[in-house]
């Protein structure tokens, strides 16, 4: 007999472990499918969380840890693999137990497919998915990057800026995110520094006109950042301008790395509809096909935070059982 | 000198609570505004809360004290009074100080007026509103409702239907969210009643087939409850049947309590665009007016659960601080 789950969640992150939270209390039959061999995601390689609302200063680790022992107490079945693909059958699965398919047909009829997903370890079949495979911050791959992460080193100003008040902080990239970084971090840091490897940014005009308008911020034109400096703490920049040649150090206690996300979605991009390789999704996290959602980071959305994954994950079982019950 | 706030919340549940912790994160001038005593809204009289990621089995009590405590160590100002409307002033503010009209100007453009909260201790003026105000459940109002709720009356089948596996439950109402409720329990309780004072279904067709093809479904027609029995924890409803007038008890474990919602949006509802009492936003938050953003369970949106209001609380200041600096 070959199990039908009603739900696969891939990836472990707090979108994915709220959603497992919320099927097993649904009482959905759940398997959570993750690459890595701890849950949390990007959480987890964050030094403090401050912004979740009831766990004020948490260590990152700590909080990812926490997310999945309420999981596991909830009795969620977690499984290590990595996920290569998922395919749409209309057939009753070879090796599905009668059983199995009159409870599958009863609960989603006839027209809707089950879900095969292909991981590297074996294969799973659902009648619903949640991709909750995260994102990752483009790195600037320079000397000091890794190992001052979460030590001055942070990709997410709003995250983390609180912590730089009356600091000196940098900001590295040059588009709308890297220009609302700086107007951000601007309200609380001392000075901050835009550097941007070109002569212009690509970012809104009106970003603009407001960067330009702070009298404590100063961009940095045709520069880029070749080290990270420090001891336990970020203390300096090693910046070089690319036109002139001219190196040199910047004195700062913070840089926030703004130079791009790449959404962990490429296993999917001939599957679901995407944008810049984000799944689209509304805040029911239905994908453009039926009994496939997106939940947190992975989703086209405005804003990425550990609150805003988690209704993601809560949303996606809702609309995953809404799916269940009436198709 | 009138004090010009950056943002005022009004209401301090869960989704005010998390937009004052992220506006004081970003350093915004930032006032909350509750009508009670106590922060928490609806979370306050909810027995246990065991769907809020990271905090498994918490007391609602206790989870609404957390809240304002993480809102309070960011030196979050909260104001007891009771809002009574929002106005438009295009005017420069009498009594304003020219360095705040000028900082206003600066920051919002002259097109973009203050707003002006009455509350019936005093009016506070702000460049951004967020509306948090939450809903209410609608009661029964028979005796027992209120004695028992935590302890068997629920009106949050999501919520509490875990705590009810393998027990006898009912399900009072006759609408969409009734019948979600009871065909999402009868997968974790031994039966489930649903009555219902009409003899038809007003939830949509597909939603009513899946229903009555339940085997541990039992619906009682034309019947009202009078009254909710029990001792420290629920054990029987009094139930009279509406046509023939027929008295009688049923032994039930827990009543889940399904008979319609009431946003608190009495204040607004010539100020910003409604349906059905819910304000019209998108997860981004914004209403119809710009600068007035809705979070929690005030907004029309599928899912109203602690997770996706902490989640709108942060939507709502990252599109205020957009509107603010583009504005």
């Amino acid at each position: 007999m070959r199990k039908v789950y009603d739900m696969v969640i891939i990836g472990s992150g707090p979108a994915g472990l709220a959603a497992a939270i919320y099927a097993q209390r649904a009482k959905m039959n759940t398997l959570v499918i993750e690459k890595e061999m701890v849950s949390g995601g990007q959480v987890l390689t964050t030094y403090e969380v401050d912004n979740y609302p009831g766990l004020p200063g948490i260590n990152g680790y700590e909080l990812g840890m926490k997310f999945r022992q309420h999981a596991d107490g909830l009795e969620a079945e977690v499984c290590e693999d990595t996920v290569e693909a998922i395919e749409l059958t209309e057939e009753q699965e070879a090796g599905e137990t009668l059983e199995a398919a009159e409870l599958r047909l009863r609960r989603t009829g006839p027209s809707a497919p089950l879900k095969r997903i292909i991981g590297q370890k074996g294969t799973y079949l659902t009648r619903t998915v949640v991709i909750a495979s995260g994102a990752m911050h483009s790195k600037l791959n320079v000397p000091g990057e890794e190992e001052l992460a979460g030590m001055g080193v942070s990709y997410c100003a709003t995250c983390d800026g609180a912590f730089f008040r009356k600091k000196v902080t940098a900001v590295v990239g040059g588009g709308d995110v890297a220009i609302e970084d700086a107007v951000f971090l601007a309200r609380m840091c001392e000075h901050v520094y835009l550097i941007h490897r070109r002569d212009e940014l690509r970012g809104a005009k009106s970003l603009q006109e407001k960067l330009f308008s702070l009298e404590n911020v100063t961009v940095i034109w045709d520069t880029v950042v070749e080290e990270i400096r420090g001891q336990e703490k970020v203390t300096g920049l090693a910046v070089k301008n690319v036109k002139t040649g001219e190196t040199g150090e910047l004195a700062v206690d913070g840089v926030f790395i703004a130079v791009g996300v790449t959404p962990s979605s490429k296993p999917f991009e001939n599957l679901v509809k995407m944008d810049h390789g984000y799944i689209v999704a509304d805040e029911t996290c239905a994908s453009s096909v039926p009994g496939i959602f997106a939940a947190g980071d992975v989703r086209r959305k405005q804003l990425r935070q550990i609150v805003t994954a988690v209704a993601d994950g809560a949303n996606a079982v809702t609309s995953a059982e809404r799916y269940l019950t009436e198709s």
